[in-house]
């Protein structure tokens, strides 16, 4: 059946036909969970072997599947599961962070050491120094052991108690590394190029037919990582964020015509500044990578601001680093950083400029304050909420490993807890749905047009 | 058909097959929104009048209804409609707030004001003093009208700027002074005891066949109205708890065999005390309504304090308000307070006393540290997340106004809003599934047993 | 000259001129400090030997006693001396935290540890466990070595990372242990039952003739040690405290005649009370030890609170949990805690119910929410200029013990750091003068009436 | 007597001899203090009308006066007097904030208004609007009364709700304005070019022989006014800035060598860096202003930078936006903002390129995050401890205001409230001493050398 031909959904249905979202297993042992065994909890609280959540739950997608006599599609359901892969109190396990830090990290590392410890017996838990470098041992850096004692309460801090570097390594020599250490299971804890890169090492992994389960947690700050609904460490980025921009709105209004602006993190996607301008409700305009606006001209940017600061005296702005990226960076001439990333041009610092000389031209006294936090909002201890999330990511990811299952990460659909291919989760960046439920909140916030 | 009879759905999965989820409207009439009309959000932005989401999404649930011949129970989707039934620009709103204060309390009323002014350009936004009270006019409390000047920024601070009261009133008072004053839309910010008031002022309503819409906004801090997943002021009130939960284990730590104990809300259900356990990581036990718990005897409560101090030498306990009543309130003479909520026995007292007795009749030498935040975690301002989650409450409430639906309130269900009739809403207290995810998390992290 | 005889004296002035304000010294050997020697900081920041720093500076005071021909009392200033006693390298401490948990406790620690390792290269720096108990060997505490990288980032977390104990101890038992140890010097932050303990190590210490030092940082979270103007933990403490009283304000604000009471710790102190009111200026009432006050007549407090009530249809009350003592506890029958402190009857609760009963007896409806914040304030992480004054404080007593100052606590009048005789510090309590500036802006500021 | 020729005093002891350190009164009328006559406060709370306080507390510098038969300077002591120049009841007051914003104004504001309402009966306290323009009719911007609801709680915000302005305006304008308003005193918000366009208001009136009094209360968030030991807003900055110093320290301390660099406030005078530094406890090095030092060869500070990043593969750099300016800024080509101070190069980007060219040309692998959070530790509210310190300033200009003291501010030293002439407190620049206690705990905390 040719899934094209279905009216009815949208892109990002369609899409999810494209893959197989079955999990790979890396074989077929079994042992008896320790968490039934031990009655270390409730027996009903193990999830079915085979459990699946739905990927669509609109009623007019469901129904127009159903017409086509088209199966929902569906994900794997997260949780502990009764039969296991390794051997529980004989699985040595290994955890790596890479790329940039993010709060919460901490957080997961001492989820997936106390769940190993204390739930499935397993006393030894590598932590890898400093990235996939730290996989490399003719670079010198070296492994230690996790348990709870040294990971107390370093959920409390940011950063990542292990180390980070950015950048890819070469899959043989870290596969190496991870059969001399004796590793069962690599939990690889990043972004997308984290997990292209886990992806690199499964491959070595089959080549040379070794039982190593690669799994992997999703860790974007910009909440940009496909079919993962929810980060960890993007509600603390965006609650970090609303004191800067509460700083700007200080600014703003303790003069006459102030305008407050603040640039925040979000590459390709604007979730920070789409729920900082939601959460603070102070914010006139918000500016983000998945939408077009124009600076000039009548109802552009700028003629909106004169318009805003008209009428209330001051104006506050937030604007994605990721937005407007066509004023500001040549694209035959990008510049990239070590992970990858294309370097973006300055667009806060664009804005503010071209605000004030506009101002200016026109003749209209006023003082523009500009306020980036840069790495503020990234490197404070994760909220309440964010915290809960990290254990449960690691709660998910130890019982997903145990049994075997490799090639995936732990990703959260629909409210659910669930299994995504590498693959898939690596397929694309996932942005703001311009025509969904947060940017309606936002444009109904801000009072901004939808089109600029 | 007999629901009961199909095998493999749960208590909870049952009971949506007894209600009508069909949302009422008072009547029919068709103007246009202003939303799409004045472009002031895109309008693919607008929800489908009839678009609906299913209340169920794992899959073997699915399944069994679908082998039945059952269709999946849906729930109406929130969100902006391109008909009204009120005319915009016209319309008169009035907001009322009962019961006990929760955090974000101001950010819904902000929202409501914002949404009526800027959105649909109604102007006239009334405040009602102090709960229902303030619709009783011999009562003499005045109304008070509210525009964006007047609520700005007053979603930084907890309380409600409008005041609110416990308990019942007349029905018919109140909507004599709703006719009074001309009022339209009436949003009613409540728990089930105020849901149930605002179903008495519909009755009334539909007595006298008038034109007026009640709207409920579910307002409860311990998380357990039916069918809401997500209440506003939750995540407040277990973030605030941590820092208690910290002094606890704090105080712990710095003494020989130290116990912390900390009580928190909860009167039926446990979200505060499990959540804030997930959150911090520094907990042990964790005791909530919806578990059964012996003091005594191998392997009860008592005995395993002892165990877990003679381990690490400290030991954090977090008791919900309403956990283990059976031991502090006798069933036969209970007492009620205003609002008709049984008071109950000091369950936190009790336990800090028992573990003091037999820990010193055992000579085990110890020292214990209580603490009851009380009225702190629920008079703290918003997160940003749920400073968020209140606009967009806001917003799906004035949305669902202004189309003439009544007799419902806004509801969240599988990430999505939704709209739920009140009688299902109030038809019970929502509880922590013990067999569940988030207690599988709590036990996971204490390593409590799942028996006590 | 009989001091008593000079008129425009006040009796704190007076009571100065009965201490012996030299500090001693175990001995006079003079090693050159490496802090001057290794260039560690500019020569002209060393402190002149017998630098010391006026006790009064009232001109009316200073003239008064100048025309009396007295010279005006001063303290020894505190500060890096060029000679030491103690061999820098070669010298081992020992650090003892004793009594209720204080925030900066581990601020002090590290700061100490800090100092010994790289200012004067003292690599030997004990932790002794658990309070004097941790002294006593035959109680098998273990004691451990502190290093740079092991109390790394403790200050950042509130409690004792060496842990406390309440009570004395055998002082032969102690200094025995000290002897064992090698300890030449003993830091002992604590209050004034912990520097009476340490006086009582001293005259043990004299018995036999050794050369160790005890050098006391005084602890106390209600401030009132004698002649320390400032106490680290206070500030936090009654910056801690400014959310529970907020919440009392929003509780009390939210409802019709709504009542909020906040209890504050404050044995004989009204310190933090007084200055948590002034802090937030949401404050009608505040109670300390330090003042009578009647409850009932006209004028009375309970007359008071109903006048307040009245006009502003709210009223926050803070009390100092050491307030009126009279109405909750029996001189006769008085009861004590482990330190020899008076256990206090709960002023608080007793507050909240004459309250509540004279109000119902007036046919004043009203609702009283009380919140006890209790350890919360103490068990934070010090604010950053409580931080600040840690970390100096070590560095002071770190100065004085290298010199071989011994009998003496750190002190700080009139904006500096001195050195206390330890008899003079703990000769009575300090307390607010109901004269002076901090309790007239507390009048000025709540508008209560000097006398109820 | 040549002041000049006493040997034993400093260059600022030598100062204060210089300036005539009584303030001036305009003029005799005598009322009762409202105070004292309606029993507000007690008696003895009363300051006597020429109470002053020793500027000079070092017995060294005392002995040295004393010898030479000089006598000790002092300064009249803040607080209520008896008699009143202004009648109470009757008094216009009007308050006017100038230049950047600082944590605690609003508080300043909200308790000039409360001490005029209800300490002094005076309901009329104006509201200047946006600085001296506010005093500049033809400017048209309103001026607001100010009571005690519409200041309520507007001290938990920062910024100034009565807005500010840069630079001067003609005095002769101004003095039109207060005639015209009726305004008795004019209290003057701001720094010491606030301080200075008072004195030229002061002179204005003078030429009119009018009875208007100016008391200033000095606002600097730098700490740099002279003879005033503590300034409000401070405390605020640097407690704000720890989180950015916890960001660079969490940042450095996750990568293999990284270093953190912070840039912080501090035009002149480093006090918020080195407080700052003290704060956190997490500092290699701090620049200030008031330091000079070499980038490069042996010892300089890239040359440290390099080798305590060998020691501890991190590094934490603060840097006060002044340090350095030899550096960065062209002295025979300076520029100037609206308030005519200098605008300052960029040290912060120079010395994080610098480090990052000199370790990549060393061949040394490193990270360098930069962090600068501009206004964010300028715009949030103040602490609690700043906001007491705003609660008194209000009280102790008020006392002074309404005895018709003029021409001086409420200074702060030796731990006292004090009156200042306005000459003396904008004489110079206050800086940190390098001599001084607060640069020494720096240097001893950091460990860097004096000299660099």
């Amino acid at each position: 059946m040719d899934i094209d031909k279905i009216k009815g959904l949208d892109e990002k249905e369609r899409e999810l036909f494209k893959y197989d979202l079955e999990i790979k297993k890396i074989g077929s042992r079994n042992f008896l969970s320790p968490l039934t065994k031990d009655k270390k909890i409730y027996k009903s609280q193990m999830v079915p072997e085979n459990e699946r959540v739905l990927a669509f739950i609109d009623k007019s997608v469901v129904d127009t599947l159903k017409s086509k006599g088209v199966d929902i599609p569906s994900f794997e359901k997260a949780g502990p599961r009764e039969n296991l892969f390794f051997e529980p109190g004989e699985t040595v396990s290994a955890i790596v962070t890479c790329g940039g830090i993010c709060p919460g990290l901490n957080a997961v590392i001492r989820g997936i050491v106390v769940m190993n410890h204390y739930r499935y017996n397993n006393q030894r838990t590598l932590g890898v120094s400093y990235g996939y470098a730290g996989l490399v041992k003719e670079l010198g850096y070296e492994v230690k052991y996790l348990n709870p004692a040294n990971v107390e309460n370093t959920q409390l801090r940011s950063g990542t108690m292990i180390g980070t570097s950015r950048g890819d390594q070469d899959p043989v020599k870290m596969v190496d590394r991870l059969v001399e250490l004796g590793v069962n299971i690599l939990y690889t804890i990043g972004g997308d190029g984290t997990q292209r890169g886990a992806m690199a090492i499964i491959g070595e992994i089959q080549k040379r037919n070794l039982k190593i389960s690669v799994v992997g947690i999703p860790k974007t700050i910009d909440n940009d990582i496909n079919y993962i609904e929810r980060s960890f460490g993007t509600e603390t980025a965006f609650s970090e964020a609303c004191s800067s921009i509460d700083s700007a709105y200080t600014e703003a209004t303790s003069i006459h015509n102030g305008i407050g602006i603040v640039k925040l993190m979000g590459r390709e996607s604007g979730f920070i500044a789409a729920n900082a301008t939601l959460a603070t409700n102070q914010i006139d305009f918000c500016l983000i990578p998945e939408m077009e606006f124009r600076m000039t001209g009548e109802g552009g940017f700028l003629d909106l601001v004169e318009k805003r600061l008209k009428k209330k005296k001051y104006c506050v702005i937030v604007v994605a680093e990721g937005a407007g990226q066509e004023f500001v960076s040549d694209p035959q001439n990008l510049k990239y950083d070590a992970s990858g990333n294309v370097k973006l041009g300055d667009i806060g610092v664009f804005i503010k400029d071209k605000i004030g000389s506009y101002l200016k031209a026109k003749g209209v006294e006023h003082s523009v304050k500009y306020i980036d936090p840069s790495y503020i909002i990234r490197s404070c201890p994760p909220t309440p909420n964010d915290s809960i999330f990290c254990s449960q990511l690691a709660q998910m990811a130890v019982h997903a490993g145990m049994t075997g299952r490799t090639g995936m990460v732990v990703g959260y659909v629909n409210g659910q807890f669930i299994h995504i291919p590498m693959e898939l989760a690596t397929s694309k960046r996932k942005k703001i749905d311009i025509n969904g439920q947060l940017w309606l909140s936002v444009l109904e916030e801000t009072g901004q047009p939808p089109v600029i």
